[in-house]
């Protein structure tokens, strides 16, 4: 029997993500892509790691889900990300012409809502504030943590 | 002797970079990296060889800088691009802090200026019209032939 997930489900993935970040000193931000209700692409920032500043998660689960369906375009897919995407990843999820942008965290800094949601391609929905405070507390705890050190 | 080269120089060298996407059937783009009066970086548009709406000139150029001088910010450094950026590739030159960015030709459908200068770092410098024809002409021989064929 096919088990239609929630955005709250697939969310938790992406915060799975988030963690795993968190545990190698990066800014806590995960984000997956799903596929007819299958998970085909799971990413953190890296970009401490990588040294790159364009390791974004949303970046690293983009090109791993066209290298996953051989596609360049991804329309029938959903990205979930903990933290609204800056202005970068707002332009990559764009070309990507994605199906839905599931957001959790507001991002009032470097969010890409700044400029609105024309950012996106037309034809992809965006739903935000999915598991916001789960998402929102990973990010202040690494906040804190950091000022503290 | 040291040679200070001009901004004309530098872009001959992303041309022939966008020349080389062209030979491989891409959008003719081509970006380098300046630093210190010296290319670090060269890179093209793959987009259609990767398969990935991610690999553009710049962002390929900013992570091959990155990894060249072992660092994740670029405030020294100048890049060339053959086509002015788009928002993803603005947002990304953003996190880079650039001290400057150049361009050749305009994009008025997919350019990052429609929001403004703004989208860039605030002591990045911007320049632009640098080649302008030649960087043109390349990308709309391009566009013909693909209307053509």
């Amino acid at each position: 029997m096919l088990t239609v997930h929630s955005d709250s489900h697939f969310m938790k993935q992406a915060l799975k993500q988030a963690e795993l970040a968190l545990e190698k000193g990066e800014i806590p931000v995960g984000a997956i892509v799903v596929c007819e209700n299958q998970i085909i692409a799971r990413a953190h920032n890296q970009t401490e790691q990588l040294g790159d500043v364009t390791a974004h998660a949303e970046i690293i689960a983009i090109t791993a889900a066209s290298n996953y369906l051989n596609s360049k375009y991804l329309p029938n897919c959903t990205l979930y990300v903990t933290l609204e995407p800056c202005i970068m990843c707002a332009g990559a999820l764009n070309w990507a012409q994605l199906d839905r942008v599931v957001y959790g965290a507001a991002d009032d800094k470097r969010g890409f809502m700044r400029y609105g949601k024309s950012l996106l391609h037309p034809k992809t929905k965006l739903e935000y504030g999915i598991m916001e405070t789960e998402c929102s507390i990973l990010l202040k705890s690494f906040f804190e943590k950091l000022r503290r050190s």
